[in-house]
């Protein structure tokens, strides 16, 4: 067998093996008719040269159908972009209802790696590359529509907080769309296909774009990285935790049944100071988080998973992990075993109207009840977080996420045709 | 031998064999203390699930130094930052010799996948992912540095050119940095650390944020797409070409000596008018470029890669490919074999303050001389180019870049040294 023959085998296998041990959720295969090739880049076009052939970052496919929606569990992707929409004067429920069901037949052919009618072309040749679009519901939708009686009490207003400097243009919105995908084009492609379908019946409230770390970048699966170069992730929840489903996802049996299945997403546009940060020296930027920099360990030692120790004291008497420590006052056991699943997107718009670097971070959370999640640590984070004076909320927007539509059904359809 | 040690074998063959096939210029392996770990996705973590373990998108090294600077014929990456600098008051030929010694060494060092001093930490965890940084001189730096007798004449004005609608604030600059990497969070990590080094001596005058196709998201090395659906590239010179450097790169012996090995890039952000674009059905967007939107293919048969029939007449008698057409006017045979080489990036800025998608083509192109290059393709298209009502050129720059860094030089030594 030549290297290349040997090449050839390597790469199917390959995308055989990491398939089967792939998360939950996920198949790998080749769809929509981009075969799995095993091209050899023998070819010297500029832009192809070095380049790899399809592999997992192309060919992995992600179900449209199931009990949650996709795009809450799925692994971070490279590409992202939140919308919210609101629905245009004169539509109402029939109108909602008839664009979700077409939102999810497009949702459900774009993330099989197939094309819409009267596609763009702008994701052909390439595999369905993780996409995911995931729907969800802002608190004025239910008045919109109405249906205000089936509103959850998960979608009461979150409270003020003294930090917010929240701009509502580019906040809320009647309905929320979050795409991603493991690749630039294949998810420009989704928003563009996605806002054709909205018509007349919704229009553009915002947008925003973000990313992540590409897959294979580094040297083995690790905790995302934010724009101030810390470890971000490390203590959210396992889908392997016990009580994992119990608190990102909203039980059977409970007020509004249409929920079942679905979770609350609270989205914050958290502007990073940058300029100011990264002026901070290292020892008082790791202060200011309570870990360290280079693995995310606690401050108290240990490695990235080591809980902290919050009450181990140095030589000065002081607490190793000081008071007002960013991974102090989130850290579960400080919030009655508050958990929240965080799965951000950084953010880079180029340079704000203040000369500086309009980045930071699209925080999005997922959890059974905000209350419970989110409300509870950015109180105390609201408090006294050392992190504070580093960012800035810009934007707020908190999401009713129902369940994964079944075979032949569109998300929203048990609220919208109950 | 288990599924698992075969895997873990296949992945390191993979390494070697696809970097022994690499572009020329690329150094792959491992740097910066990044091993190449064969990790199998066994991790539940949410955010590295399915993802695979450090492959040639992270571990892929191109060199510093050499004859022409890196990020010319590199393959396209998947992010990309252009940035333009002026200098600041004060600021005359020492300040920038100093400027671009810090600059080159930063470079290098970031390229080879290693931190710089008091480093930010974004770019921790990650091989350097093909990172380039490529450097050049806008027209007004020569005047601020005293060195205006030395300034090349390929960087005369561009012509104006009728359906220009430029953005003088987002347009030229003393200085221009075009940064490119597979990771969005290097590619960011080294826009930090390049404007940092700026410190007094220069400030940001413009900076765009581009992106391409992920590697491994198609099938095979394809051409790129752009945001139109399009297949882009395809006429693009090879390195292979046996002009290619002389269509390229400024051969040694011109009036400018510091220049050998370098060449021009002419930079349009070119905003495409999508929300018109798309409503146009596809054989009418056919007709505008003269190519299939499938595959590229010209209008009058075969692959992508055949050469327009430009006399082929359809059955009404007109050309099947119109006079009009994109393809056509910028076919190098119909520009006495003017050739540059494309190396774009896309760019989506959210939506625009008129509604529509601000977003399109981030076009960079080099070549040996603008006037036998850029500037008469440019010319034509503006006369007659079927696409232009569909694009706007918002903004321009045309910079002189040298040739790439002996070890020990720096980048524009030959310029401010000589």
């Amino acid at each position: 067998m030549t290297d290349s023959d040997n090449l050839q085998l390597s790469r199917r296998r390959l995308l055989g093996t990491v398939g089967a041990a792939g998360a939950a959720g996920l198949v790998v295969g080749a769809a929509g008719g981009a075969g799995i090739a095993a091209a050899l880049p023998g070819d010297d076009t500029v832009g192809a040269g070095g380049a790899p052939a399809l592999t997992t970052v192309g060919s992995t496919a992600v179900m449209f159908h199931g009990k949650h929606q996709a795009g809450i569990t799925t692994p971070l992707q490279s590409r992202g972009h939140l919308v919210a929409f609101d629905l245009a004067p004169g539509s109402g429920r029939k109108e909602a209802a008839a664009l979700l069901r077409r939102w999810s037949a497009t949702a459900n052919v774009l993330m099989s790696g197939k094309a819409p009618a009267q596609d763009t072309g702008v994701a052909l040749d390439a595999g369905p590359s993780s996409l995911t679009v995931t729907f969800g519901f802002g608190r004025t939708f239910f008045d919109r529509t109405g249906l205000t009686s089936r509103r959850p009490a998960g979608l009461d207003p979150l409270p003020a907080f003294s930090a917010d400097a929240l701009d509502p243009r580019r906040s809320e919105g009647d309905l929320w769309v979050q795409i991603g995908a493991d690749d630039a084009l294949v998810a420009f492609h989704a928003l563009r296909a996605l806002q054709k379908d909205a018509g007349d019946a919704a229009r553009v409230r915002w947008q925003m774009n973000g990313f992540n770390r590409s897959a294979g970048a580094t040297a083995k699966p690790m905790t995302a990285r934010n724009l101030m170069g810390q470890v971000d992730g490390t203590g959210n929840p396992k889908p392997s935790d016990p009580d994992f489903d119990r608190r990102i996802f909203v039980p059977a049996g409970g007020a509004q049944e249409w929920m079942a299945g679905g979770s609350y997403a609270v989205v914050r546009r958290i502007r990073m100071l940058l300029d100011d940060w990264e002026k901070l020296p290292l020892d008082r930027q790791e202060k200011v988080i309570g870990r360290r920099k280079s693995d995310g360990a606690p401050l108290t030692g240990g490695t990235e998973t080591t809980e902290l120790d919050l009450d181990k004291r140095g030589p000065d008497g002081k607490t190793v992990i000081p008071d007002n420590a960013h991974s102090r006052i989130s850290a579960p056991e400080q919030n009655g075993g508050a958990a929240m699943l965080r799965r951000p997107f950084s953010f880079h718009d180029g340079i704000g109207a203040d000369g500086t670097p309009d980045a930071g971070l699209l925080f999005v959370c997922w959890q059974a009840d905000p209350l419970r999640g989110f409300v509870p640590v950015q109180r105390k984070l609201d408090r006294g977080d050392a992190l504070s004076a580093f960012i800035r909320h810009e934007a707020s927007g908190l999401f009713a996420v129902p369940g994964g539509p079944a075979e032949g059904e569109y998300v929203g359809q048990r609220l919208l045709e109950a």
